[in-house]
This record gives structure tokens, C-alpha cells and sequence, in this order.
């Protein structure tokens, strides 16, 4: 598959995506939008890819919306005044980095984010509902909506105080400042930070470890069941799906298979797949559409 | 505006308020519970405020609850065997320092707390629906409540485990012991610590960050966002209201001078006022009486 | 008692609690779950019990689910293409770190783990709904399901997140890689690190800090408000919860005790014991059974 505005490479389990408009900093369009979905549904149906990292072409990772876009965050145009429910709730309302949040939410596989330069607006949101996010030195992220009179978008009021608790997420919304890599790896936004040029190989060696030695078809159901966690209200909901998992995977061959090599010291060979093995009470979910979680 | 038990001060758009019972190290009393909330009230009414820091005059933050009141926490005496849910439903059962929380829950300005000296029981417990806290190297904090027979209140069940994590947040409230700034900084308490003098400097500076570059429209928004996304069980919750924020700011005039503001490398004038330009779907929100909210 | 996978010492106040299969690495087994509940029903019962630490006999903590068992983890073997919803709800489903992970989330005592060795699977994720974690530097740690082509258990999809945030317990979860006791503490897993014979004696010091100083009925009440907020999607929710509690507790004689023994700086000797005392309100929860809670 070919894109307009990023590159993709798969290489021994490992989905590349570069976003690929380096003349503009990557800076973010609708297209963009459309066309890392596209690349997220590639991912989730390619039993090859057990892992996906996403960095910017030259020397920016996502700067933020593209300003000369007419359409910059939506399709809708709304008065802000209006009080009507129903103007609200429309579907062309849907803010774009938001759409591409639910896609990512969604995923089946581990998606890391190798942040190499200037990461703003929805450039740093949507890097939260990846999973691992690495810096480089050259890295810089802004939460800048409050400077341009706007609010944080892409759901990021969900995901970032869960990423880097409340007051943190609070200090850099409120403020709109950029700030560097340390401050971000100090304020937990990433897992660590390297010299530019170790920075990609440095996320490859995560998706390494993970492509070597984890069941995918265990990948897939851990990335499910600890992000649908993160909001229910008793940890029974997760003792009821965990023993449904371990319950099905305990007989699957990869468990099997799991144990035989571990016993015999050997790299694992796993063989359910993504695509054909997933247990049969996946997905145990029935995903909210758009008008059906009353917001809080 | 005057207060029995506070002063308050606006200049350059941060308002500040001062505990002032500094006989008694700021204990807190019921009409300290009706002063900050009235001194709230002011703050999102008054669109000259675009931050607010609270301290403590003279050497104390706030020692905890004033023991010398006849009604030191609530209106009721409750037999503490009563099975009758009518009797613990009652609302003079409410806690006054949960009264004063759900009231800083729903602020509209950012609330900086500069922690001067001890602050202990509700004088740690005040401080966590603000949403930034730096502590002066004089600071003292302390989750008494066990060590008193009672337990922690204002609503710091909720609040504390989601800005310091479960175990540290249990930690500290079952020892009860009273702790230093560094160990409030260690363990995430505090966003930083610094010598007396620096402290309401430092308050200031983050204050004037926010005043002099962010859009106070944006700044309320994004603080209910965030704090209300808090408990969301998907993130579809915030989906759904930061598109509909998007829909409306992104067409606002804050947002034009938002863009404006930032091409021309200028400091940015919002037009946009609190108390006049919220979108029309604000609030969003039913918010839960008294007896709406089962707990769980 | 007596017990066929642990041992099990009561002193000053402090309830010990010793996984004793060394020559097996203490791995898991039915039996040691079922001998893991009954202890912790010892210590919610037993008035003397005023804190439970948790560790292993010989050189490991836990080496997870003994692979030599035939019902290594659930009582059922299910078809994992099953798409009867009754075949993934029957009860003989449940997990066993999962039954043992609900009863721990249900004590009335603190529970600290001392990780003295090898921590792995169910070793590492049934240390989850304890209170608080030490290490020795001997401890390794190891989520490493997906390794074996199975999924993480014992409701750690839930309480995982929640202790180190998501990003780290992603990544934890899809290597499977062993760690050390550094990374543990890195990782916000474990609060403190100590040389293997200052292990026991540190977890000793912090569950004497709570026997000596905290009243049992507030401490007992706290664990349960702490962990019950966790999931809990708006602060009002605790505020009715603390404001019952303290109206119960304002009132009572350890109220009457912690508030003397404060002002004449001397131990406080609370009256109040869990097995009579908790008040008429409790408890304020209708716990989920197996099949109440739907999954997220």
C-alpha cells in the first residue's frame, strides 16, 4: 500500500510509519488522519507486523495541525452559541484527532512512538494512545491549545492524566508551553531519551524483544484488556475477562508452546495468529458509537 | 470582598488568597469552609482573574481542622452503629472539607496551592482538587486522620490515589505520619520545593505563564475536561466533548487570535471572557446532588 | 492454624505470613490460594492482627503457577473457539490468581509484600492488590504471560495500570522480560529497595508505624474507601462515603482517644476493634458477583 502523507516498511515484524510531509514539519491534515487508520487497519490484519513504531520524516515528528487547511480540526462548522443538543451531537463533528485516537485505542498491536523533533498539538496528543513513547534529544512537545484559544483535542483529557497524572497534565494544558525531552521524561510522557541517532534503533530493540518472545495472540488480548481496564470501576470486570483468557489460551497451542520452550531454553515459535486465533468471546466489548456514552 | 478567616488579593490577573488565622496556624473552621468557597464564587465570576494561588500567612499552611470548635467536621452527631440509611443520607452529614472539594472541582480558574508551612488533615486534604502544588522547604504534610481515630475526608479517597498512585496514597494515610517537602516531591505530591522566599515567586511565575498566553475560555474548558474525564470509563467520554469544544472554539474569535498571535510572534489579547463566551453546550454535565451519586 | 503452602506468625500485632514451598520456589498451587484466603480471613478476624506482611521462605518469593499441577490455573478447560457466553461465565472459569487477587482487594488489614527472591506470574501479579512493596535487591520480578502464550491474571489488567501507570505496565506486560529490583523501583513497582537482610526488619518498621500509632477501625475503613474510589467516575461518590465515616468516627471513643493521647503527646490506645466496631454503615458496597459485573 502507498499513502500520500506517510511511509510505511515492514521488516521482521516491525511496521514502520513515518509521517511524511518533512517540507511542513509532518504537520497534520485530514488526510493524515485517513491515512494512519488505513495504515493501523494494515497492521491489525498483517500477521507479520507484531509491532509498530511511528517517527516523522526529517527534522520534525508532527507540528501540530496544518493552519492552511480550510478544514483544519473538523468537518462541522458550529456557532458557539448554539444550545441545540442535536448540532452538537452531530457526526461531522467528530474532531479528527479524536477518530484517530478511537482507531488507535482499538489496535491489536504495540505501537511506539519514536518522537525524533518537534511534536505539538495534536503532533504530541496522538502519541498518547500509543503505547511507549521515545524521545529524542531533539524532541520537543506542546500541549499549546490554550495559546491558540482552543482545547486539548484527540481525547487527550482522558488519556494524559492517566499517562502522567493530573497536576502534570494540568500544568502543561494550562499553560501551552513547549518544553524538551528531560522535562517529558521527568514528567513521565516518556520512557526515555537518546542521542538522535540511537533513537530508532533504540524503538526497534523494544519491538525487537516483543516480536522474539511474546505470543502475538497474547499481545493483542493484553493490549485490550489493560487499556479497557483503565476505567472500570471494580477489578472484577477484569478478573471475569482475564479468566475467560486464561482459560482459553491455557489449552492453545501457543501455550504449548510457551512452556516447551521455556523448558527447553529454546526462542519460542508461536503458532496462533492474530487473524484466525483471537478466543472466541473476543472482542467482549461492544464498542460506544458515537452517540451512545453520555460524555461526564 | 471581606473574609473572617482569609484575605484575598487581585492584582495583574491573580487573584491570591491568604488562610488568616495565623494565631492558630490557619486551622480550619466552618466559616473558613463558607469564606474559600465564597472566595471561589468571586474568582469565576471576576474575568480579571485568570489564576489563583492559596497560602497561608505566617509560618502555617493550615494545621488540620481547629479541635476547639464545638462542631469540628460536620452539622450531624451520628450513632456511629445507626443502620438506618436516612440517617447517613441526611445532608448535615456532610463533610464541611468535602463541601469545600466539590466546590474547587467545579472551578473554572486554575488553582495553584503554595504550601508555606505544616498543612495537615484538611490542610494536606484542601489542597488536592487544586491543581498545582509547590511547597516551600518549611512545608509540613501530614494524612493525620488514623492517628486521630478518623479517617481521611473531603473526598481525598478519590483524589489522592490519582495524583500520588494507591500505594504511596495508602501509605501515608495509614501511618499518619507527618512528612517533609521532600518526601511530598518524591513522591509526587508537590511539583517542586523551594526556599521560603521563592516560594510565592515561583507560585506567581506559572500564574503569569497562564495569564499572559492562554485563552481563559480554553483554560476553564480544559480544566473541567480534564478533572471530569478522571473517572470516564472510555474514551469515547472525551471524544465526544472535545469535539464539540473543537467545533465551537476553533470558529471563536480567541481562536483567531490564537493563530494571529502566533504568526506575528506577538503576545496574544483573547477577546473571549468566562463569564460570557462559554459555548453553548457548556456544562455538559448533570452534576451529582447529594443523593445522586451511590457509592461504591 | 496450620497450612500446607505457607506458614504463618502472629507478633506485636503484626501478622507474617511466609509462602513455604522453597524447594519449588514457593510456586503457586490451588492449595496455596486456598491457604492465602483462609490466612487473610485469620487476619481480617483477628483483633491482635494489626498489619500482614507477606513474603517467602528460602531464596524466592514466587516462581509462578506450578507448571507440575494439571489444573495449573482454572478449574475448566474451554475450547478457546467457544462462542457460548455461558461456557466463558461458568464460575469453574474463574482464575485462580483472580479468586485470590478479589480477596486481597476485600481485606480489612494492611498487607505489605517483601519480595525477598524470584517474583514471577502469579508471584509478581498477586503482589498487585497487596498495600505496599519492598524489595530485597535479590527480587526479580516478571510479567511474563505473554512469553508463555498466555495473558496477564489475578485482575492485574486492573490494578497494573493503576500502580505504575500505562506505559509501564504495557511494556512489562509484552516483553514478559525478568527485571530487577532497580527497575522495580524505577517503575513505581516496588517503594524501596534493601539489602536482603534489612528486608524483613524495613517492612517490620512500616507495619509497626501502623500498629503502634494508627486506630484499627479508621485504618481498616481507609483501605476500603482508598481502593473502592479507584474506579469510582466522580468525587461526590467518596464524598458521601467519608462524610458517613467521619460522622461515625467524630463520635467515637477512639475519636475521643486519638484526640488525647495527641494533646498529651503520648501513644494513643484506641478502644475500637474491627470485629464489633466498624460502624452500622458498613459495608456500603453491594460486592459484585461473578456474573454481576459486565465487562469493559
Amino acid at each position: 500500500m502507498s499513502f500520500e502523507t506517510l511511509t510505511t516498511d515492514t521488516s521482521d515484524g516491525i511496521l514502520t510509519i513515518t509521517l511524511n510531509r518533512p517540507d511542513r514539519l509532518n504537520a497534520f491534515t485530514r488526510q493524515m488522519m485517513l491515512d494512519l487508520i488505513a495504515a493501523i487497519d494494515m497492521a491489525d490484519t498483517d500477521d507479520d507486523v507484531r509491532a509498530v513504531i511511528v517517527t516523522g520524516a526529517g527534522r520534525g515528528f508532527c507540528a501540530g495541525v496544518d493552519l492552511d487547511m480550510d478544514d483544519a480540526f473538523t468537518e462541522a462548522k458550529v456557532d458557539p452559541k448554539a444550545t441545540d443538543p442535536a448540532v452538537w451531537d452531530a457526526e461531522s463533528n467528530r474532531d479528527w484527532g479524536g477518530i484517530l485516537a478511537m482507531r488507535l485505542f482499538n489496535c491489536l498491536k504495540p505501537i511506539i512512538a519514536a518522537v525524533n523533533g518537534p511534536a505539538v498539538g495534536i503532533g504530541a496528543t496522538m502519541q498518547l494512545p500509543m503505547d511507549i513513547r521515545l524521545a529524542s534529544t531533539a524532541a520537543r512537545f506542546g500541549f499549546v491549545f490554550a495559546r491558540r484559544g482552543i482545547v486539548p483535542e484527540a481525547a487527550s483529557s482522558w488519556f494524559l492524566p492517566r499517562l502522567v497524572g493530573m497536576s502534570q497534565a494540568l500544568e502543561w494544558s494550562y499553560t501551552g508551553q513547549v518544553f524538551g525531552a528531560d522535562e517529558a521524561l521527568a514528567g513521565g510522557l516518556v520512557r526515555s531519551v537518546h542521542a538522535p541517532d540511537d533513537l530508532l534503533p533504540a524503538a526497534r530493540a523494544i519491538a525487537r524483544e516483543i516480536a522474539d518472545n511474546a505470543a502475538p495472540v497474547s499481545v493483542a488480548l493484553t493490549r485490550q484488556m489493560m487499556w479497557r481496564m483503565a476505567g472500570a470501576d471494580h477489578p472484577m470486570q477484569a478478573h471475569r475477562i482475564d479468566s475467560r483468557a486464561i482459560a482459553a489460551r491455557s489449552s492453545s497451542a501457543d501455550a504449548n508452546e510457551g512452556v516447551a520452550s521455556f523448558m527447553e531454553k529454546r526462542p519460542p515459535a508461536f503458532p496462533d495468529k492474530v487473524s484466525a486465533d483471537m478466543p472466541g468471546f473476543y472482542p467482549w466489548w461492544s464498542e460506544p458509537g458515537w452517540h451512545e456514552k453520555e460524555p461526564k
